[in-house]
């Protein structure tokens, strides 16, 4: 170890906003991209991976600020200078994959990935700069029948994953009555629509006030930070409130309508659309398309028996996303869950997409349609592990075979042998094995279901040990010498060499019973 | 898309030595994965994730070159000017992730972990950027016995994945050994030995001759290129190589006799030990330490009943990364396949690994043995795949309902509903539907089973009409009206609605068989 002296020794730290991801979560995730996996599997989706970098200007379009690479991305050079960027989503190598292979595609191409996604943006609590994203996407087909089947994919994705009817909801809006909308009060600057939008979108949050106040000069939050306004005169923010607020009311009167087991109510369902009779700003060619898609994703999602408890029309949604060209959908958690301190909590969003239409358009210079949601799945995570729904994912430690004397270890290698052979997690201690208690205490650790132990009496017996570790944990954490374990053995039992296994067993059955 | 039209359109392309996977190996590889996560679990091995970039100093010491840090790995700047790289394996991101966290680990600490590397290597035919390893690590113990078991579980891993036994070999060796003949001979610097232990790790492409030259002064290829030697003296280079090839034999003894059927020859198994006698260069301590060393581990696999034919110890086996202090071990296919055209392949190498007792003592300042094996999980896809071991994986396409009339979109995505709610992959069709053999053509193209049709006729009668694809796939391409099909129908049936599930589970049971 010469070289170590040259230098200082490095910290043991990650970078800020990344984590290690502990086993317990990892087995959860799989088991959810799994059922994910399954349902879009069930749609006629296909999977697809791509790497985890790009050229940047293959993703470039939709970044914050093409002029500077790192800023929102991580971005490099490669040796030839060319800049290349870690994937911020799985929408634009999507784009870059279809544009590629456009011909060899089947159309429309329909394909499912999961996969992290990177962003350098600034972390906090729950925020970190890699997480994991499940999308799937329909490209090639300009039919809301598309959109329609994303919704559905979406409330049947949740409801594999163990949220009940009721918990959650898939809201679908039309960005073409959006911008119907803004276009009818004069709204027509791209970079000023966005604040605007984005203002929107937070609606939820800070409520009618709070998106008031960013629609005009400004919002001062309380710590005292000020946010820009989008500048809209005190008449275009008074009209665009008062969608806002038809909209959001409408919404209101579903879900009480739904929640009171009404879930097909023609009458409730169409209210949003109804609005346009006598609002000004609905009279546009384009909220006229937009309600009308959207009363066709409507049509189909009823009649395949998705009510409003599931699926609802909400002219509030926005998607921040600067790229959506028609309907997004969002999918939020309904139920609110209780911190033991503090205010109850509501999650939202956990996903959702829309129509994308200018996505492909960029490489192939001829329009593309298409289609996606996506799930955030570490945020997912985090609302499934609070309702308790991730039961059933935990996996029993291993069995430990304890070294009672180190001559014997290729004995107590051939137990732990047939153990695994019989599809039963098992390890050799291989810690120092002088203490005795120092191995009981590591099964613990490992939430180990049973140690098995084989003395040299035992050997000649033709018998092992085993001490059942739930019922004997505590009197097993006191015990410091082999001689003391030979005259207390709590909790623990012989069997002959040959009924290892079937002993083992019904402890397993025992503990998850 | 206004800004489209300001900047020049994207090139639709990946950075050289990336690509997309495709749907096929993306379900292989899942399948391979969940099985070797089977039996690392078995182990008692647990799951950790950690992110995808480190920074570079935590990844550092292994890095090629130190002061540029884009060479071998991707690097990038954080905001405060740190540098931080893709991790390049995940043995380094392992031994950041137990200094960081060494109280609250369980010791020794075993972990699994799956996820892609990067390498800012020169691409070539099969060697990617990105790629995907498996790792499993028992870290905090010195006891060969956890190097043992990195053998067993190597050879159960790859006979899980369908490899049988006799098509693969676990080669055991211990760097000390190496270390002791090099130190005897008189090789104490440490660029040299790694040139040495490069040269030797040439042996099975180059063979003794090439080996020697590298040794010496160099060795020009067959297109010219010249690789600079070690540059040892002759009589070096001579006994350097009666070594290797004593040890070679050795290994040539032992495959043959294990392929004769007799796996427990203990003569034969200990041919590598009994060398030492009459050689000098083995008489150093280094070299006897290495050999108890082998000759434990040989005893502890042999009791568990591994032979001769999966697990042996081979002293010319080296392992390239600078980091292993004592025994390495290389999982090998032995089975040769054909190409239809060139000359046989031996496949070589899927995965090693070894002890490295430094790499935590690095941040830690004191040592903690550790011992670790990897899989190539890309390149051990490429093997089965060329066996044909991975039929199975196969997910037939699915179902298309076909668009007859654009005004029932509702009535085909109900019966696309009722098949997903039977579990049965099913999709509407959602491209262009006027042409009715786009529509089978697409379906082939997908692979379904089946398509199901239903006009204003079968509607009023409550049916439906069911294309089994595979025999009526050939007939289908020709057919391009609503018309034509209507007179034609073939390889097809009617059922009543309700029968719908029922008879696409015969087809689809038909289409297994």
């Amino acid at each position: 170890m010469a070289k170590t002296k040259k230098t200082p020794r490095p910290k043991a730290r990650l970078p800020k906003g990344l984590r290690d991801i502990p086993a317990a979560e990892i087995r959860a995730q799989d088991a959810m991209l799994r059922t994910i996996r399954e349902v879009y599997e069930r749609y006629g989706f296909e999977p697809l991976d791509t790497p985890a970098f790009e050229y940047t200007e293959a993703l470039g379009k939709f970044l914050p600020d093409q002029e500077r690479p790192n800023a929102g991305v991580f971005s490099f050079q490669d040796e030839d200078e060319q800049w290349m960027s870690l994937r911020y989503d799985l929408t634009a190598p999507l784009a870059r994959h279809v544009a590629e292979n456009f011909e060899s595609l089947p159309k429309p191409y329909r394909r499912y990935q999961t996969g992290s996604v990177w962003r350098n943006e600034k972390p906090g609590p729950g925020r970190y700069r890699e997480f994991v994203q499940f999308d799937a996407d329909t490209v090639g087909t300009p039919t809301v029948a598309a959109d329609a089947e994303m919704c559905m994919l979406a409330a049947d994705a949740l409801e594999a994953l163990g949220i009940e009817r009721g918990d959650y909801v898939i809201k679908v809006n039309n960005r073409k009555v959006l911008d119907g909308v803004l276009e009818s009060i004069g709204v027509t600057d791209d970079s000023q629509k966005l604040v605007v939008l984005r203002a929107i979108d937070k609606l939820d949050r800070l409520g009618t006030n709070g998106v008031q106040l960013l629609l005009g000069d400004g919002r001062k939050d309380e710590s005292g930070d000020v946010t820009k306004g989008a500048g809209l005169k005190s008449d275009q923010v008074s009209e665009l409130m008062e969608f806002i607020e038809q909209a959001a009311a409408s919404a209101e009167n579903m879900k009480k309508t739904a929640a009171a087991g009404d879930l097909f109510n023609n009458e409730v369902d169409q209210s949003y659309f109804l609005l346009k009779a006598d609002s000004s700003y609905y009279k546009s060619d384009l909220c006229i398309a937009g309600h009308n898609e959207l009363e066709e994703i409507r049509g189909l999602v009823r009649q395949a028996s998705y009510g409003m408890d599931r699926i609802v029309i909400d002219p509030s949604v926005v998607r921040g996303l600067e790229y959506y060209t028609g309907p997004v959908y969002e999918a939020e958690l309904t139920f609110e869950t209780k911190d033991e301190k503090g205010p109850p909590v509501r999650f939202g969003s956990v996903g959702g997409g829309g129509r994308y239409d200018g996505l492909v358009a960029r490489f192939k210079g001829q329009p593309v349609p298409a289609t996606g949601f996506s799930i955030g799945v570490s945020r997912l995570y985090t609302a499934l592990s609070t309702l308790g729904k991730l039961k059933g994912t935990e996996t029993p430690g291993p069995v430990v075979v304890a070294v009672f004397d180190k001559n014997c270890m290729a004995d107590y290698q051939k137990l732990v042998q047939t153990l695994r052979n019989a599809d039963i997690r098992a390890e050799l201690f291989l810690g120092n094995p002088k203490n005795m208690g120092a191995q009981f205490k590591y099964a613990d650790q490992r939430g180990s279901p049973c140690v098995v132990i084989q003395g040299s009496d035992e050997k000649a017996k033709g018998e092992v040990q085993i001490k059942d570790l739930v019922e004997g944990a505590k009197a097993a954490a006191s015990i410091a010498s082999n001689e003391e374990w030979r005259s207390e053995r709590p909790a623990q039992f012989a069997v002959s060499e040959d009924k290892l296994v079937e002993a083992v067993r019904e402890i397993l059955a025992r503990h998850e019973s």
